[in-house]
C-alpha cells in the first residue's frame, strides 16, 4: 500500500515537472510544482477532513520524493520529454485510480460521510493538478475537458458502494480501479466530453 | 436558522453555476463552481477558526445541496440565464447578508477576537466568490468593484458590536442585515466605490 | 522576538500595500492583499503543521497591523510609492529572513521533521507573495526570477542545521539570517538565476 501511494506520488510528480517545464519556469519551480501536483491533492484532502498535519507534511518521504522526482525530470529533460504521450497517460490514469481510492477510503476512515468520502477521493486524485493551474494562472483543465474529474469520482463512488455492500476491501478497491481507468481510457481514446451550454 | 442557511446556499450556488456557463465550462465545471460559491466562504472560516472538518464537509446536506442546485441551474440554462439582473443583485444581497452575519457569529462562538470574527464574516461572505475568481483566473471582483466586501463587514461589525453592547441575538441580527443590505443595494443604486490610485 | 515579528509583518503589508496600488485595486484591495502579503505565508504554514487557530487568526494585533499598515501606505502612496527600489530590497529581505527563520523554527517546535521544517521556513518567507500573485491572477514571480525562495530555503536550513549541531538559538538564527541576506543580496546584486529549460 504504502509501495503504492509512493510511485503514484512518483508519477504524479513528474506530470508536474513536465507541466512546469513546458511553462519555462527554473529549476524552483519545476520542483515546486512537482511537489504540488503530486502532494496538493492529498494536502487539501487531509485540511478539509482534518488529518492535520497532513500526511505528506507529517511523513518526510513524500516530500523528499516529490521534490527528488523534479529534480531528476530537469536534469533528464531530454528524455522527459520525449516520454510518448500514451504512456504518460497510462501512467497518470493509474496515479488517478490510486489516489482517489485511497482518498476516499482515508476520508470514509475519518468519519466522512460516504458521499463526500467520494469527494474527498476526487479531491485527491485532481486537487494536484488543480492547484498546479491555478499557481500558473490558467483555468483548471478538468473543469473544461473530457472526463479525467469523472473518472476519478467514479472510482470512489465504486469503492464506497463497494464496501457499503459488503464488499472486501482488496476486491472493492480492484473493481473501483477498474471504473476509474476504464472509464478515462475510453473517454480518452473515443473523445467523450461532458455537456456544455454555448450562451 | 438551519432553513437560512441552507437558502443562502442554494441562491450563491445558482450565481456560481451562471458564471462558470458564462465562463464556457462543462456540466462538471458548472457544479464545482457552484460547489466552491456557495461553500468555499464557510470551508475557509472554518479551517481558520480551527472548526475542522469545517461544516460543509461534517454535514452532507450543504454539498449535495449546491450539486444539485449547480445540476438544476445546467439543465434550466435558458431560464436561469434569463433572470433579471435586480433579481440576482436582491437575492445575492439576502446571501451575503445572512452568511456574513452566521459566519461572525460562529467565530465568535470559537472564541474568536471581536475584530478577527467580523473578518472571518467577511470572509464567510466573499470567501466562494473570491476563490471562483481565483480557479477562473481573474483578480477577484470584490477587490476591484463596488462595496461588496464592506457591505459584508459592515454586517459584521454592526452584529458583533451590538452583541457587545448587549442587544439581543435575534435584533443585533436584524441590524446587521439591515446595515449590509442597506450599504450594498445603495452603492449598486448609486455606483458608489472606493477610492483608488491612479500611478 | 515578537517586536521583530511585527516589524516583518509591517514591512511585507506596505510592499503588499505597494503592489496592489500597481495593480490599480481600490482601497479594499490594498487593504486586503496588504494582509495577504504580510500574513498569507504564515497563516499557510499554521494550516498545515496543525497550530489552528493560525497565529494571525489568534492574536487581533497582526490583522490590525497589517490593515493599518496598508491604509497608511494608501494615504501616502505619494511618498511609498517613491521609496527608493534598494531600501525597499534590503526590508523585504530583512523580512524574508526573519519570517523564514521563526517559521522553520516554529515548524520544529511543532514536533515537524528537520527536511519539512526548512520547507515550512520558506513557505512563511514566500508564501504571503504567492498567494498575493495567485490572486493577481499571475504566475507567481518566486517560480521564475532569481534565488528568493532559495535565500529562504538557506536561511531555514542554516538554522535547523545549527540548531542540530547544538549551536545555542541566538548565534543559529544570526548565522541563518546571514545566510539568507547574503544569498539574497548576492544574488540580486549579480543578477543570479537558477538553471532553466528552453523546450
Amino acid at each position: 500500500m504504502l509501495l503504492a501511494d509512493l510511485a503514484g506520488t512518483a508519477v504524479f510528480a513528474i506530470e508536474g515537472a513536465v507541466s512546469a517545464m513546458r511553462a519555462g519556469l527554473d529549476l524552483l519551480g519545476v520542483m515546486v510544482i512537482a511537489f504540488i501536483v503530486a502532494l496538493g491533492g492529498g494536502v487539501t484532502r487531509d485540511l478539509l477532513i482534518g488529518a492535520t498535519p497532513p500526511n505528506a507534511i507529517r511523513d518526510w518521504r513524500y516530500p523528499v520524493l516529490a521534490f527528488a522526482m523534479g529534480l531528476l525530470a530537469f536534469v533528464f529533460h531530454t528524455q522527459v520529454l520525449n516520454l510518448s504521450e500514451s504512456l504518460l497517460t497510462l501512467l497518470d490514469t493509474a496515479g488517478l485510480a490510486l489516489f482517489a481510492i485511497a482518498g476516499a477510503q482515508k476520508a470514509l476512515n475519518f468519519g466522512i460521510s460516504p458521499f463526500v468520502s467520494m469527494l474527498m477521493g476526487t479531491i485527491t486524485g485532481v486537487g494536484g493538478g488543480v492547484i498546479r493551474d491555478i499557481v500558473l494562472a490558467r483555468i483548471p483543465m478538468v473543469l473544461q475537458a473530457d472526463l479525467y474529474a469523472s473518472s476519478a469520482f467514479s472510482g470512489a463512488a465504486v469503492l464506497i458502494i463497494a464496501r457499503r455492500l459488503g464488499v472486501p476491501p482488496v476486491t472493492a478497491a480492484l473493481l473501483a480501479a477498474a471504473a476509474c481507468i476504464a472509464l478515462r481510457l475510453a473517454s480518452v481514446t473515443w473523445g467523450w466530453q461532458l455537456p456544455r451550454i454555448t450562451v
